[in-house]
């Protein structure tokens, strides 16, 4: 007899709490962890995600609650990742599961601190993983847009495109259209790379230049996306798709971008750090402005626009000198 | 001796305002042309134009003033067209100078509704002017920018890419880089799909789709146009540039659209007529959303987002019911 393959969730935050109440449209029942056991109490107390996304109410009846990482990953088959890929290492360092049989699926937007890689990459080096076994959701899908059922377009990419297949088949829901690639490797790439475009456009927006700039400033970063994981990964792939274009737009047009409104910051003469406290927060892409950096040393792929933030946050250069530099560079 | 040539601007709104403005940084005077003579005085009195941009102030003794089109193109060798599409035959119907030698540079956006023409072939077809003495001017670029002087980058197209470079030199100045192409025609179609794009995106958000969705349907957008160029005019383009995709994003995602406004409205249920009264006016998108529906039955492109903008305001077809088909076809 065909069983149905377990489904749980890793991860407590808005894009968790999203995806659950996306899945539970397909599946009768889920598995999800969350680190914090008190949370799970009052989970269960009002029915909702006490820290994200409250508007949600959930049936706990269809929830199996977990904060074992150990059991969670024993007790299901496909693992849904959704915890910031800085703390990533950390969450999954008791982790002695055997993983031969898992399908992982990444739900995360960023690099690995640790060894610069990409969340496929990690899965794959520290576990073993091979890549048909793991999965990545890409947007462009804004978890407070879930929230409201507001119509949003996943694509799940997979090497194996099968296993692809079968899991954008269970996010199909009257609020969501998915689809599929084979593309791990870029999908990635660009969703890290338009966290540090969206810095970017704050940044410009803080110097208050217009909205003819901006939409140079993103014509621009599509095509530096597209150097940079053709050179990294090079496969043919349409980087006009919604997965690659459409998630940068939503992350650079997005008022809401964390990584956006931190970059307004700096642009309007934060420092770093005194944006980040303003922020009770690290925007994901200051990490990954780091991160490829440093991987791109090795790739040497043109990246005027990350190079700039770069320089920006991590070199103590002047913004407004240095978009000013940048603006030479843009066509 | 090397005689400077003599540059003129046709027409009286804002973005004719806007080149006027950039053109005096580089030549010592400008030709200047207004149908309404009462216009012009107002311009003296004020040293603005009296109907556009009226924060930007002229030194008139640099501008010589025309209210006789033929005045104006016999003592120019450059005219710089920005004359709306729709009147753009009617405006020029009692011009009966001698072509031969002039250049001629649209910086309109739209479609000679006469004869389904891009302003490009307009030129051609009834001056017997050359593509090589055609120019076309394209952003991303709002007029209400440049008299902000927020930097802005414009490419000038033209078969002949020295009188584009000698062109783009002309407008350089600290708020304008300029950069140029060859390709006139994808500059132009891409210009006029843009703003039935634009319409769609309004009319999306006035049914309440959110920004997943926008993202979603102007990633889908630009494939779109690059079907559409690539079939009407078949040479070697970079679609993701910041001449078509830029303008694009510059249009669809600003508030300040007229295009976008009009498909809020009818999105929010207006009928066509009343949008238009509400308006005062005629967003050019409409115009060409009828036109490029016809020049589409002899190429018969895939348009699935202009089909829709077009069964909407000419079939009579329910938004809602439209938008819902058209999310199928997206990716």
């Amino acid at each position: 007899m065909f069983t149905e393959p377990k489904i749980a969730i890793v991860g407590s935050g808005s894009w968790a709490t999203a995806l659950a109440k996306i899945l539970l449209n397909n599946v009768d029942r889920i598995g999800w962890y969350f680190r914090n056991p008190e949370s799970i109490e009052q989970f269960k107390r009002f029915k909702h995600n006490p820290g994200y996304l409250r508007g949600v109410e959930f049936d706990i009846d269809r929830i199996d609650f977990y904060s074992d990482i150990n059991k969670t990953f024993e007790e299901h088959d496909v693992l849904v990742l959704t915890i910031p890929s800085a703390f990533l290492d950390r969450s999954l360092s008791e982790l002695n599961v055997e993983m031969t049989n898992k399908y992982v699926v990444s739900a995360i937007k960023g690099i690995i601190p640790e060894g610069n890689q990409i969340v496929g990459q990690y899965l794959n080096q520290k576990f073993k993983l091979p890549y048909e076994r793991i999965g990545v959701i890409a947007g462009p899908c804004h978890a407070e847009e879930v929230a409201l059922e507001r119509l949003s377009y996943l694509t799940i990419a997979c090497p194996d495109i099968r296993r692809a297949r079968d899991f954008a088949f269970k996010m199909e829901c009257p609020y969501i259209r998915s689809h599929v690639s084979d593309d791990i490797f870029g999908t990635e790439y660009a969703s890290v790379l338009k966290n540090i475009i969206a810095i970017a456009s704050g940044i410009v927006h803080g110097l208050r230049y217009g909205d003819n700039f901006q939409a140079v400033l993103i014509a621009n970063a599509i095509q530096e996306i597209k150097r940079f994981v053709d050179k990294v990964h090079p496969i043919t792939r349409d980087i006009k798709s919604s997965a690659y274009l459409g998630d940068l737009l939503v992350t650079a047009y997005s008022q809401f971008s964390r990584n956006r409104t931190f970059g307004t910051m700096i642009g309007k003469g934060y420092t770093t750090r005194t944006a980040q406290l303003e922020m009770h927060m690290v925007a994901e892409g200051y990490y990954a402005t780091k991160s490829i950096h440093e991987i791109n040393q090795e790739y040497k792929v043109n990246l005027p626009i990350c190079e700039t933030v770069y320089n920006i946050l991590y070199e103590g250069e002047n913004p407004a000198a240095e978009v000013r530099r940048l603006t030479e560079k843009l066509r």
